[in-house]
This record gives structure tokens, C-alpha cells and sequence, in this order.
């Protein structure tokens, strides 16, 4: 047995889209279905380095009967992502969020694959993003608005256009360099333009992906029927949607613990603003059934990522089952066990 | 910038004992200190394949002038152990407890080291009995006792014998060719033999690393200043030393929080047969000096170890900081990060 290890171009290569955004789905499932397991993540501050590590470790249990469930059997998975925020390594020509992601057998404990959690982390984030859209966007929808065009807006259109016939994309940022960049990224696949928060707002989709203070996107710039991805807070005190926008939208979140914390919503959950009350529910709760998606009295819809454990295994999965079928990646004998039988 | 990838071998050669003997006494110190931070371990119990993961983040700051620091510059570390104990994988001829470890830069996040965690946890609990041994053991003592003669025992050896100049050793084990294993592997070096339990509780230090759920050791068995590492018990119900020993000891534990529920002393703690007042005090308090190790007054003492995380972390920076000096390793560019420079 040896560990397989795959590199940041490794997990992009081995991460078929479609069968992330299921694997995120399941996912979601298996935690409302009591089927997961997820500690809450630990953290370990570092102020005199402005960064933070987390350990995210998960498990979870598909049921292939499950109806969210694609998957011909029943599957599980378990591992732990190792990841950070350090805001200072830009300078440094590195990442802010690295991370590494170690994938295990439930069965045996055996590291099955070690790979770049960063590169993961932009998938299962996508994923997600795809999985609420699917359920909560109107049907038809065709455009898709980014505001934000770091490293996560690239997996948010990749990933949305994977659940819905996107065909128009209005990326923001005031970093123009970044913009030039996402523009000659998806020239060749879609209708892609610059444009304002508000023009990318009034899409029929809108993924924001910034870690701002203080709120960007104003009611009034919101479609009718926009759904929004609001992903950049991870942290209590960001946040990048107007209160009203919160308040008006059917509102869906990943977890209570962490979105009442550190999501969209924590700021106006701090303050009062914001209440259990206006929480429709969680995206669990619609994956299975036990919630309606967006019906058709619904305008607005909003989801609250924060990320989850679970999204990182069920990604991880699929990153690994794909690698080892296609026999990519590094095979090595981190344990020496390499002579014992798999 | 690229990972070094250390294997089980790597980290065994790269770890000279003496360095994780005082990198592990500094980790004791900085907790006490205060300048460790180390979140409660996380558990995923998964009794469907008798197992469980468990995750141990630490980070830790040492001050070169701390009296325990042995290092000229101050330094720190940070990083994580995912490891578990699943009970049936001996059936498939693979080790109960498998592990991996991530050793990260504390001021960027990037994952220095990747390292096999299974032989490190060896080393850092071998290195934790020295460490208690040196200061709880008589200066003279020259026999060392093994009861157990798993995969930790040797590790037992080499760290104590690094403390004490141990020239007779008894190992006691129901399992002949473990113990065979291991009079073939220390014959060389030390005047090692088969014996009873009672034969090696009588010797001046004693090491017990075994995963019994009742006393193998009893009060009448101990000589009158045998100095003992109870190492064995990791989970509620696990102990190996009889009650009378735990009470007439000078009791020293890793951890209040994971002894009392995990360690040597939680049976009888849980039980009210032992308590509070019986626990002399902390590893940490006597290598900062705030309480004194044996004294001639001392006769019985024990150390009960449960291992923390703080002392994989600094052991993993001794062997990365060994491995990197001496080009051992593989490097491998895990992140897409080799054209950033370190």
C-alpha cells in the first residue's frame, strides 16, 4: 500500500466537475441526514504572523438509496484539511489560504492520497456554489454576474456553468490586471465582460467572492429573481451584501455554527439585525427534500458558504478515485508499508 | 518552495534522540509557559470498523532564554498529526495505529515537511518517558524495566537510555517472538533479557506500554524508588498500574484534561478512588522549575503520558531541520509553489 500524492496540477486534472458538484451534494445530504460526522474546526491563532491555521477533519456515509445520492453504491469517506489564512503572504509572492489535504480509507486509517488542499479548496467552494444555484437560481437562467476575480471566481463560473446554460458573464473587481486575466481565462468559452458591481448583480446569477468589511452590493442593484453565492466572509466581521438584501432574500445557509459566526450572515446575526427567523434553512434540508428550492413566488435567493469539512472529503474523493483510474499522481511509500496488500 | 516528503525510514534516521529529548522537554516548558497553543484533540468515532481519527493540531514558541531551552535562538513550530486506533487492522497485516504528520512554517503556513506519523509518535513518546525520567528517576538509576514489547518499547530504550546509563534491561511479554524480536534487537547494547512482570517492575525505571483494561502491575511487584511511565492506557477504561501504585506515588501527569479522561489515572479518577489531591503535578511545572522532580525524600513516582501534540510537533522540527541539513528526503512540489523562493 502507498500513499498517492497529488500536486496542485494533479487535483485540477482529476476533478470532472459534474462529478464534484455530486459528490458536494451528497455530501450536504449525508450531513442533514445525520450521516456525517464533522467536529468543529480548531483553530490556532497567530497575530504576530497576521494568519490563523485550521484543522478540518470529516466523515461521511452515502447511501446510494438516498435520492440526492447519484453514486450506483454506497460509498464513505474520511480525511482532514490542514489550511490557513495568513493575509501577509501576498507579499511574500505566496497564497493567503494554502492548504494540504490528507485523504484516508475509514476502514483502515490508511492515507490513501496527500494533496494540494488549495486547489480543493476552490472546487468543493465551486462545487457548493453550483449545488445551491441548481436549487435555488431560476431554470432558465443565463447569466451569471462575479464579483471578486481572485482565485475562487474561476471555480464559481466553471462549476455554476456546469448546472445551469450560462452564456453571459459580468466579472467586477477594481484590480484590472485581475480582470484582464479572468477575461482571457473564459474568452473562448463564454459571453465575458467587465463591468460594474451593479451590472454584475443584476445577472440572474451573482457569486461574490471578497473578503470585505463593510457591505459592496447594494439592494438596488439585485435583480428580481437573482440568486446570489455570497462566499468571501469567512471570518466574523465580513461581510459583502447589504443587510436588506439578507433581509429580503429566501436565505439559505451551509451550517448555523459557522455561518451565524463567520458567514455572510454574522455580522447583522451580531448586531440583531438578522434572526433565526430569517433563515429559511439549510442547503442540506433542500438537497433531501425536506425543503422546497426556489418555487415560484420566490425573487430573490441568497446562499451563505462558509465551507464545510464534509465538501472537502467528498472532493477529495472524487479527486482520488479519478487519479487512481487514470494512474496519475506519485505513488510513495510515506508509511513503509508498501508490502502489505491493499 | 517545495514539501519534503519524509518516510518512515527518513524520520528514523533523522532523529537524533538527544535533539527530540530536549525539543520535547522545551514543548512541556512552553505549555506551561503559556506559549503553546494546543486546541483539544478531535475525535471521528467510527464503531462500524472498531476505529477512530483522531486530529492534533499544536503550535509552540520556545525562548532560547527559558532555563529548559537548550537551543541558542528562540524558535517555533506548528502542525498537525492526523492519526487513529483501529483495533482490526492487524488482521490485514497492517498496524493498529497509522499516522501522518504536516509540519508547517508558523509564519507563511507552508507545509515544510510531510512526514510518516506513526514512527514520529514513537520517537516523541519515547522522548516524553525520558524527559520524565530525567527528572523523576534516581540520578543512578542503571536497569530499566519494559512491560509490552509492541512497537513502542523500543523507542522506551533508546530515549531512557539517553537520560540514564541503563546497562540491564527486562522485557516482559506474553508474546515469545515479540520478545525474541526484541532481545535480538538491543542484545548488542545492552545486557537485555526475558522476565516476569514482577522482574521488571523491581528494576529502577519502569516503562509500561501495553493496552490492558485492567492492572498487569501491582503495588508489591515495584521497587521501593522505581520510577514508572505508565505509556499503555490512551482511551477511558485503559490503565495498567494497580491503584495502590497510582496513591503511593509521586504522581506526575502530561495533561490534566486528557489524563484524567484518558491517561493511566482515568479509571480510578472516574471512579473517585483517586483524585485531585493525589496529583502531585504537571511534566511541564517541574521543567520550569515552578515544582521540584525526585527529591531523596521521593520513593515510588510515576509519569502518566497520554501524549500531547505539542510533542509531535517538536519532534517533527527536529527531524525536518535533521533531514533538510543533511539533503534526506524527497522534495516535492505538492503546492505548485517550487519557483517562489523559500
Amino acid at each position: 500500500m502507498q500513499t498517492l500524492l497529488l500536486d496542485s496540477d494533479d487535483v485540477r486534472a482529476n476533478a470532472p466537475l459534474p462529478a464534484v458538484i455530486d459528490a458536494v451534494e451528497a455530501a450536504f445530504g449525508a450531513y442533514e441526514r445525520g450521516t456525517a460526522q464533522m467536529p468543529a474546526k480548531s483553530y490556532i491563532d497567530l497575530p504576530q504572523y497576521n494568519g490563523d491555521f485550521r484543522s478540518m477533519p470529516a466523515y461521511l456515509s452515502v447511501d446510494a438509496d438516498a435520492p440526492e445520492a447519484t453514486a450506483s453504491e454506497d460509498w464513505d469517506a474520511a480525511g482532514i484539511k490542514w489550511v490557513n489564512v495568513h493575509t501577509d503572504n501576498a507579499e511574500r509572492g505566496l497564497p493567503t489560504v494554502l492548504g494540504t489535504m490528507i485523504y484516508s480509507d475509514p476502514e483502515t486509517a490508511f492515507p490513501l492520497a496527500i494533496m494540494d488542499g488549495r486547489e480543493l479548496t476552490m472546487l468543493r467552494t465551486g462545487a457548493a456554489a453550483a449545488v445551491a444555484t441548481d436549487h435555488l437560481a431560476v431554470e432558465g437562467a443565463t447569466s451569471l454576474g462575479i464579483v471578486g476575480a481572485g482565485v475562487q471566481s474561476y471555480t464559481q463560473l466553471d462549476a455554476i456553468a456546469a448546472v445551469r446554460s450560462i452564456e453571459e458573464v459580468v466579472i467586477a473587481d477594481r484590480n484590472a490586471e485581475r480582470v484582464a486575466d479572468f477575461l482571457d481565462h473564459f474568452a473562448d468559452r463564454f459571453d465575458v465582460r467587465a463591468g460594474e458591481i451593479s451590472e454584475a448583480a443584476a445577472c440572474d446569477v451573482l457569486s461574490t467572492v471578497t473578503p470585505v468589511e463593510s457591505p459592496i452590493v447594494d439592494r438596488a442593484d439585485v435583480g428580481d429573481h437573482t440568486h446570489i453565492n455570497a462566499i468571501g466572509a469567512d471570518a466574523a466581521g465580513k461581510h459583502e451584501l447589504s443587510d436588506e438584501i439578507l433581509l429580503d432574500a429566501k436565505l439559505v445557509i451551509d451550517d448555523y455554527e459557522q455561518t451565524t459566526h463567520s458567514g455572510e450572515i454574522n455580522v447583522p446575526y451580531s448586531a440583531g439585525t438578522l434572526t433565526d427567523s430569517d433563515i429559511y434553512g439549510a442547503l442540506g434540508e433542500i438537497v433531501i427534500g425536506e425543503k422546497e428550492g426556489r418555487t415560484p413566488a420566490d425573487g430573490l435567493t441568497v446562499f451563505d458558504s462558509t465551507g464545510l469539512a464534509i465538501q472537502d472529503v467528498a472532493a477529495a474523493r472524487v479527486v482520488y478515485t479519478a487519479a487512481n483510474e487514470a494512474g496519475n499522481g506519485t505513488a510513495f511509500d510515506l508509511l513503509g508499508l508498501s508490502d502489505v496488500e491493499p
